[in-house]
């Protein structure tokens, strides 16, 4: 009987494969998936593509010294990020794209990681991220805040071509990269040293203690430091800055600073529900040597931020890059985050340096994220900034920044 | 003697799937799909996701009033649009990303479509069609004529970023959304609202039969109304246009209108390998306050057209976006329409304003459409068009236009 | 028993099916695969669709007459070509399209080929390669020297929109296209004429003996010919290339020539591990006519390499494109190859034209190549230019070229 039972089941089988048409592959066995983008893996472990993209739509309300226009409210609706995304592995190299389809559209990250060596010595080739700083280090997708803290913004590296050994374990993540910064007149390259040390003291049961410090140095040339005032808009050449800039000029271009330097202690502690996490950042630009007298451009600033799931999850904490990633929804009604950051960046009046904003300025930000899924996530954020001095005639603003974020 | 015939076969079934390797998933069932792109879905119907393409390769030849250089003929050879093309769903989201691969790049569309509140409320945020026109709303994959006429175009509210709730069931579809038009001096959004509704007495049996009306109201800078005669080509800054432009300038720049607000009217019967429809549009830019005695830009028109399949196909029809679609031949010898189109714009002679090609325009476009298949089609257009007053010397000119059309 | 046997397997296979979600089509049977990128087609061989990239990352360090800071010694770093590939077939119709991710995103390639005429008259219409030369119609990827050599570079005729008859067998390919090279003043078309025929007198067991010969005949307007001196860098536009200009001018800018015309004849010879290859091109530009005693722009040129894998494999020759392709390693080790080119290019002095380099340029590049696996590239070479006459105050440079190639 159970032979025969068998048999009519696989008869089922055949019955319901022959109303659908088969799908093999000619080599190795392939698990395949679809949740939003698409993913295809060889099941030896050799191959992988996935394809998928970003889109983040924004939508901004600002007055007062965030905006050109002082005394009056601005406004925008726009893509923040819009990406097209792809990674594999092929053998021991991985590699990463994503293309920013907004402008008219740029290489994001075009990279390849070589794994031969094992996890504690990966080599990354291509245009990648510097790792400079948790904020700065972690997916703009997985942020708490919608924009990364103004201090971080501050000494942000970007995404730049060159080469990175790093590696991880549970206690330890490093990495030490070099990089181009751009080209001299001489045709020459100038390079970028970036290099990011964090340990773990605690990483156990859903909680970690992260404790790091990094440093960059790059040769080029420099005319300023600056960052927004926390938000986007109000176009930002002259309002919505705290900048520092070099005033010296020849043939009416400004003699630029040749050389930046800059390093950060970070800490965070992640515990269930809570996120707590903070930076420090100290850097200067050196003063054009052709400049007699002049000062160092000098800037240094902290964030302290707090976050906390109010359905329970937590935020996904990632070794390989030390930084804080995904959130995952518990359940089908999503899930709700409540976050709040404080960011204090200053600098310093000095011989051949011009300041918009004054010495110092402040950014507070409060927060409320929903997740309806692992892919929409929706965003509300309150802003507040103020700066030493009066650009234009304000020294205060506020903005409301909203934002739906598609990830598949 | 059933049941060893049913184990053989399964015998048969485990030796076929041991020459080829596996393909399975580790979630929901999922069903692929190539037929040029590539598209997954699970069969429980929470995602799906697609990826293609199209390309338009347009050949024109034209003379006379469309050419800059009068009396001469000009011909061009191009890519009239070459995108990349991604679709899906996660659960209740639906989203959409089609690339122009012209130019530099840009975004056509990016948006995303929430549809947990049913087929008669869906919420579409992003980068998306306002949907202002029957002409317009259409896919221009799937129009009779290589272009749409000239005075769908002169009313195209192009795609824009905003919200949109729409809905449709087979008796109603209607839309209304606000879109970003730009940003004013003040850092402000200036936003345009556009709302369509159309019923539809007959749809059954390969009939239907749509009644539609159409606004749209858009805060910002107008400097003009205008539209190609029906074709691209022949540099159309200087030639090739009927345009209604204001005339008075501050510091050489025109002082442009305040607000553009248009109204449409629609009309389609189609019926097995017939289809006719007409719409009539009608529009004005209001004078620049600033400018004491300026007209506003006014400007209407209509077209008429008809399409028949000589091959027996009929065009698909959307009740969701209320427009005609794909078409799909019904043999492997493929599909034959011929398509006939007039189409007329008037404007006005003002104080403050000046016209290109006078007063009224009036385009009549001739064509022939081969559908290979379902991705590929050759479409023929001979198109002549005329303007009340001469643009250099011609008032008077013709046009071929010929299109190989390869979707995948 | 054996009844039972194949029951209890057709068992095995129901459980382990039921561990893992199915995947089917509901159409014809598909086959997938993944190497990197993604592919799938139909068992029936009327459908396919694949998608993938290609990357190319270049450190080059070069100095004296190839940088324009003479005396110094540049370097930079940088995405030689980065592109997203797709393509396919939809039952007769092949598609392709490249698209480049530098800059700021163009197509490379983006065409259809109709294949229903059999393989002796293949019709591509859409942005293509003209197939003029041996070395220029080779993919990137797969060239045996990082750059193509500096006489092909100097006749390449890049990829444009056209439409190009083209067949092969074993014995004969050809190709015969027309092509748009751009529009004139009265907004007309200027086309090139580009065709190309190979005969292979050994074409078994591994051997290839080729001889081909091609022309180019392109209207339009043409300043110069010019080619940069075997590599990438040093701000091509004052140093690093042998040209000559025509010096006439009207209102500032240059009097263009009005016709370019050059052939070329090429020979190969491969077998197994060896390949050798080498062309000859000759090339003018018409004086303007509207320049009295101006001489006509003439230059000409040759190289000759040969390649040579230590490992063994040989690289794949294809006969519909007549070129060179793919090195697939033979062993888990890789492949290693090594290369050598000479290359002259040659031109006159003449009245109306001016020359950047002198008369004559030569070029020889020595390199090694280590084919890690099918998708990742390294290759490095030593290239030494020399001029005839000094640019700047150098007539001699060197340089080194290293890249890390991955495509996915």
């Amino acid at each position: 009987m159970k032979l025969k039972l068998i048999s009519l089941a696989a008869a089922g089988l055949i019955a319901s494969q022959a109303n659908a048409g088969t799908v093999t592959t000619d080599g190795a066995d392939i698990v395949i998936k679809t949740k939003g983008g698409f993913e295809a893996k060889t099941t030896d472990g050799k191959y992988s593509f996935k394809i998928g993209g970003r889109a983040m739509i924004d939508y901004n309300s600002y007055d007062d010294v965030i905006n050109k226009a002082t005394g009056e409210t601005g406004s925008d609706l726009f893509f923040r990020r819009a990406r097209i995304e792809m990674k594999g592995h092929i053998e021991d190299w991985k590699y990463g794209l994503s293309y920013n389809l907004t402008g008219s559209g740029s290489i994001d990250q075009l990279k390849t990681t070589y794994t031969g060596f094992g996890k504690m010595a990966n080599l990354t080739i291509g245009q990648q991220k510097e790792n400079f700083g948790l904020d700065d280090t972690g997916s703009s997708k997985w942020t708490a805040g919608v924009e990364r803290s103004f201090v971080s913004d501050a000494f942000d590296t970007g995404n730049n071509m060159g080469i990175k050994l790093h590696g991880a374990n549970d206690f330890l993540t490093y990495s030490l990269g070099v990089y181009k910064e751009g080209t001299d007149s001489d045709n020459d390259l100038d390079t970028a040293t970036t290099g990011r040390v964090v340990i773990r003291p605690i990483y156990s049961n859903g909680t970690v203690f992260h404790i790091g410090a990094g440093f960059t140095q790059r040769d080029g040339e420099f005319e300023d430091i600056s960052s927004r005032l926390g938000v986007r808009g109000g176009e930002d050449k002259t309002a919505n800055k705290l900048k520092a800039e070099f005033t010296a000029t020849a043939g009416g271009d400004i003699i630029p600073g040749e050389e930046l330097s800059a390093h950060n202690i970070e800490l965070a502690f992640a515990s269930g529900p809570l996120q707590i996490m903070a930076e420090y950042f100290d850097g200067e630009v050196e003063a054009p040597s052709s400049v007699a007298g002049s000062d160092d451009i000098e800037v240094d600033g902290y964030y302290v931020q707090a976050s906390y799931f109010l359905t329970g999850e937590s935020r996904k904490y990632k070794t390989g890059s030390a930084a804080f990633d995904k959130v995952k929804p518990s359940n089908a009604s999503g899930a709700w985050e409540i976050f709040g950051r404080m960011s204090q960046l200053n600098t310093d009046m000095g011989s051949n340096i011009t300041l918009t904003g004054g010495e110092d300025a402040q950014v507070t930000t409060l927060g409320v994220n929903y997740y309806m899924n692992s892919n929409v996530k929706f965003a509300l954020n309150y802003v507040n900034s103020e700066t030493d001095a009066k650009i234009g005639t304000e020294d205060d603003g506020d903005a409301i920044v909203g934002r739906l974020q598609l990830v598949f």
